[in-house]
């Protein structure tokens, strides 16, 4: 649960990262960014800022901001019936990502998730995104990330998304924030 | 068919207006820009310069940038057994594209195909895309474009890509780029 005052909060800090990008973004486009946190009500530790630009039946294409530090939680995205679930690109546009799937553990991992929920990440594959820099997931594939010291800017490109079905390790997720006023 | 010296000088055109728009490229993306002339030998005339960043067996995302009037020709993405066709999001971001589709068409479209391709032009209702405007295509559905008085940098959020299986209204055109030393 967030208030409405600490989304448009994060909403104009993530404007703020976003125009040091590069990327246009209409006016529209930012009043509709969506911000999401997980449930968990502690949006500058876990969270995400989010806008959609494209989202058909078949593919979208959207931009995440990362404030500094905040940490998008594990989570997978499953198949669903005859849908093999959600494959996703993630490439960095500005900033530092510390994006973590299966394999071989990092030894000092760069991203730390917050101390309370550490045994709610589980893979710890580390990949230094800057920008220019990308990975595909395939479905199901559990991963979470972290903005680095100044946040980050990336892209997701991806088939289908089915966000509420999603997947999170941590069984405290609620993958719908709820906004009061 | 076009030199390996022309495919160099687009790129390199290219490469200085995608240095423009704040979006960042690898060096790596740079050096395999794709210069496609549609087998027209007229590459400025019609043409673009293609940056794949995501290619997979779902989905892809592209960077085309178009020179100043370079067209794009008509084409569309048609079905081809169980895969319904490749459906695209072109979205401008920089400079000015000139698109076209089907329905009412442009009383005095700003886009100008060559003259004497003008018949293989069939499609004329017309979109101005400016930056952070968009339009998605269905399947199937005709469609050409034309970078403006200063080019154009455009991103093509897709369906899977099956670039050599794409028909063309000009029976001149050839997908596939012929490259000589």
């Amino acid at each position: 649960m967030i208030t409405r005052q600490e989304v448009n909060a994060a909403r104009q800090k993530a404007a703020n990262i976003l125009a040091q990008t590069g990327v246009v973004i209409n006016q529209a486009e930012i009043d509709r960014m969506e911000v999401v946190d997980f449930g968990l009500s502690e949006l500058e530790i876990s969270g995400a800022q989010i806008l959609t630009l494209v989202d058909t039946d078949q593919i979208a294409a959207k931009l995440l901001v990362m404030l500094p530090y905040q940490t998008e939680p594990e989570h997978r995205h499953p198949r669903l019936g005859d849908y093999p679930g959600k494959e996703e690109t993630i490439r960095c546009e500005w900033g530092e990502l510390y994006l973590y799937g299966p394999g071989e553990p990092a030894r000092s991992p760069k991203g730390r998730p917050p101390d309370h929920r550490r045994e709610t990440y589980t893979v710890w594959h580390e990949y230094v995104l800057r920008p220019g820099d990308q990975v595909t997931f395939q479905p199901d594939t559990p991963h979470w990330f972290q903005g680095g010291p100044e946040g980050a800017v990336i892209w997701s490109f991806s088939t289908k998304v089915i966000d509420v079905q999603d997947i999170f390790t941590d069984p405290a997720i609620q993958r719908e924030t709820v906004i009061v006023d």
